[in-house]
C-alpha cells in the first residue's frame, strides 16, 4: 500500500519536522522519526516541565517552548495538541514559518479543523488535515511507542481545493513512519470515525455507568469480554468531550441509530414466540459474526 | 484466594473426572486438569469424530461416544455441552453413574440450569451450578488452551439446600485448574452476567450490525478501538442465541437501562448550551473512566 516512491522517501530523509504538543501521538511520531528516517525533529511544548521531559526521553533533536523558534526552519509541522488549540497556535507559528511548509494535524475530527485552519495559510504554505487511526487510551509522552503508526491507517482528508502535491507529501510523510494512508472528503471522515471510534467509545462509557448505576456489584465478575468491550472508556475525558462535542451532528446519528436497533432487540426478546424469536435472533448473531470475521482488523494493541 | 487445602488437592489427584463435550471448554477442562491434577480424564463426546479429535490431541485418558460407559466409574462430571442438550444427557447418564458423584457444569446461565438438572439427581449424587468466566469468541477443540482457567473467576451457584460439602467440593475442583471461585445465587448470577457478558454480547452484535446497515463503508477503516469493542460478537451464535434466549429477562433489563442512557446522551448532544454539554459529557466519561480503571480485570487474551 506504500505509494511514496524513493524520491518521497528521501525528502523525508532530509527534512525538518517540528511536532507541536508532546503527548501519545506527538512523542510517538517524534520516536519513529528518528527511528525511521533521517529527519531533524524539533518539538514544541507549552510548558517548561514537558519540554525537559522530551529532552529527558532524547527523542527529539530540538525542544523548546517558543512556537516561533521551533518552527522557524521547519518544511513540515504536525499539530498534535487538542483541536480547539490549533487556530491560536497556527496564528502564532505564521509569523516565522517558512513559505512553502506543510502543515498537518492529527486531530479526530476533520470538517471543522480543515474549515478553520485552511484560510489561515497562504501558498504555497499548506495545511492538509490528517487522522491517524493510532492512538491509545493511555496518555502523554511516558505511554508514547515507537511502533504506535506501524500498519496503522493515517485518513488524509484534502478539499477540492488543496493542491495535489501537498496532498502526496502529507501521505508520504504519515508512510515514512509506517502508516497506510486513504483520502476522504473532511464530512465523510467525521460519518466515517463517528461509527468506528466516536460513538463506540461513548457507548462504552455509557455502558459502564449503566452498569454502575443499575448493578455495580457485576464489576466484581468482569472478565475478558468486558475487559475489551470496555477498554477504550479508559481514555482521556477531555480529549473526548472535545471530539464528541466537535462531531456532535454524526455521533446522534449513529446513537439514535443504535437505539433503533436495540428497541427491536428488546422488543423481540419480549414479545415473539420461542421459535421465531431464537431465528431472528440467530440470524442477527450470525450476520454480526460473518461480518466482523471479514473486517480487516489491526493487530497492535493500540487504540484508535 | 485458594481456599481448598491440601486435602482438596489431594482429591482431585485421584480423582476419575469425567468431561461431556469436548468442546474449547471441556478440552481446556481436559488438559488443565492433566496438567495441574493426577485426575483420570474421561472425554465423552457424540459423534466418533470427535472422539477421534480427542485421542489425536491426547488430552485425556479415555474418549468414548457411550457415555452411560463415559461415566460408569466417575466421581466428578462436568457438563460442557450447550445447555438445552443438558437434562437429557443427565437422564442418560443417571442409570451408570455412581452414587455420590458430583455433577458440575459450565453453563453460562445458571437459574434454569440449576432449576432443572438439581432434581435429576438423588443424594448423595449432587448438582452443583457452575459459570466458569473464561471462553473465547474462537470454538472447539482445536482452540482448546491448557491455562484458560488459569485465575479464572468461577462462579458456583448453589440453591439453599445444596449440601456445603457438595459445593466445597465444586469449589476445590475448578481452584485445582487455576480458578479463583465465587459463589451467588443462580437468579443473581443471571443478572449479574447479563450486565458484564450477555447483554455486551448482543451490544457488539448490535453495533456491527447497526454500520453494517447505516454505513457499510466504515468497516474499511477500523482499528484497534472498534476491533476491541466489538471482538466478542465472534463468538458462537447458536450458543449465544440460547444465553440470550434463557436469561431474556435480565438481558431486557440491561437493553432497556442503556436506551434510556442513550436517549439521555443523544438529547444532551442536541439541545444543550455547549458549556453545560461539555461539563456533563466530561462527567460522565470521567466517571466511566475512573470507573473502568478501578476494576479488576483478567490480563489473559480470553472472553467471557
Amino acid at each position: 500500500m506504500q505509494t511514496g516512491g524513493p524520491g518521497f522517501v528521501f525528502l523525508y530523509m532530509t527534512s525538518r519536522v517540528t511536532i507541536v504538543g508532546p503527548g501519545l501521538l506527538g512523542g510517538s511520531l517524534a520516536l519513529a522519526l528518528k527511528a525511521r528516517t533521517g529527519a531533524h525533529v524539533t518539538v514544541w511544548a507549552r510548558r517548561a516541565e514537558s519540554v525537559a521531559q522530551v529532552e529527558a526521553r532524547g527523542c527529539a533533536d530540538a525542544a523548546t517552548s517558543d512556537l516561533t523558534e521551533a518552527v522557524r526552519k521547519a518544511d513540515t509541522v504536525v499539530l498534535c495538541t487538542p483541536v480547539g488549540t490549533m487556530p491560536a497556535l497556527c496564528q502564532q507559528m505564521n509569523t516565522t514559518l517558512p513559505s512553502g511548509a506543510l502543515v498537518v494535524d492529527v486531530g479526530s475530527v476533520k470538517a471543522p479543523v480543515v474549515n478553520d485552519l485552511t484560510p489561515l495559510f497562504t501558498a504555497p504554505t499548506q495545511f492538509v488535515g490528517c487522522h491517524p487511526m493510532a492512538g491509545s487510551e493511555q496518555t502523554g509522552l511516558a505511554a508514547a511507542r515507537v511502533d504506535l503508526f506501524e500498519g496503522a491507517v493515517c485518513i488524509v482528508t484534502p478539499q477540492i481545493s488543496t493542491p495535489p502535491t501537498a496532498v502526496t507529501n502529507a501521505e508520504a510523510f504519515w508512510q515514512s513512519v509506517g502508516c497506510t494512508t486513504r483520502r476522504l472528503d473532511p464530512q465523510v471522515h467525521d460519518e466515517v470515525v463517528a461509527w468506528i471510534s466516536h460513538f463506540p467509545h461513548l457507548l462504552a462509557a455509557a455502558l459502564v455507568q449503566t452498569v454502575a448505576e443499575q448493578l455495580p456489584a457485576a464489576f466484581d465478575f468482569c472478565g475478558p469480554g468486558f475487559r475489551d468491550t470496555t477498554r477504550v472508556a479508559g481514555g482521556p475525558p477531555d480529549m473526548w468531550t472535545e471530539i464528541l462535542a466537535e462531531n456532535r451532528a454524526a455521533v446522534r446519528t449513529a446513537i439514535d441509530g443504535l437505539i433503533e436497533k436495540l428497541r427491536g432487540l428488546s422488543t423481540l426478546l419480549a414479545d415473539a414466540p420461542s421459535a421465531e424469536r431464537d431465528s431472528l435472533m440467530n440470524q442477527l448473531l450470525s450476520q454480526a459474526k460473518a461480518q466482523r470475521d471479514r473486517l480487516r482488523l489491526p493487530k497492535t494493541p493500540s487504540d484508535v
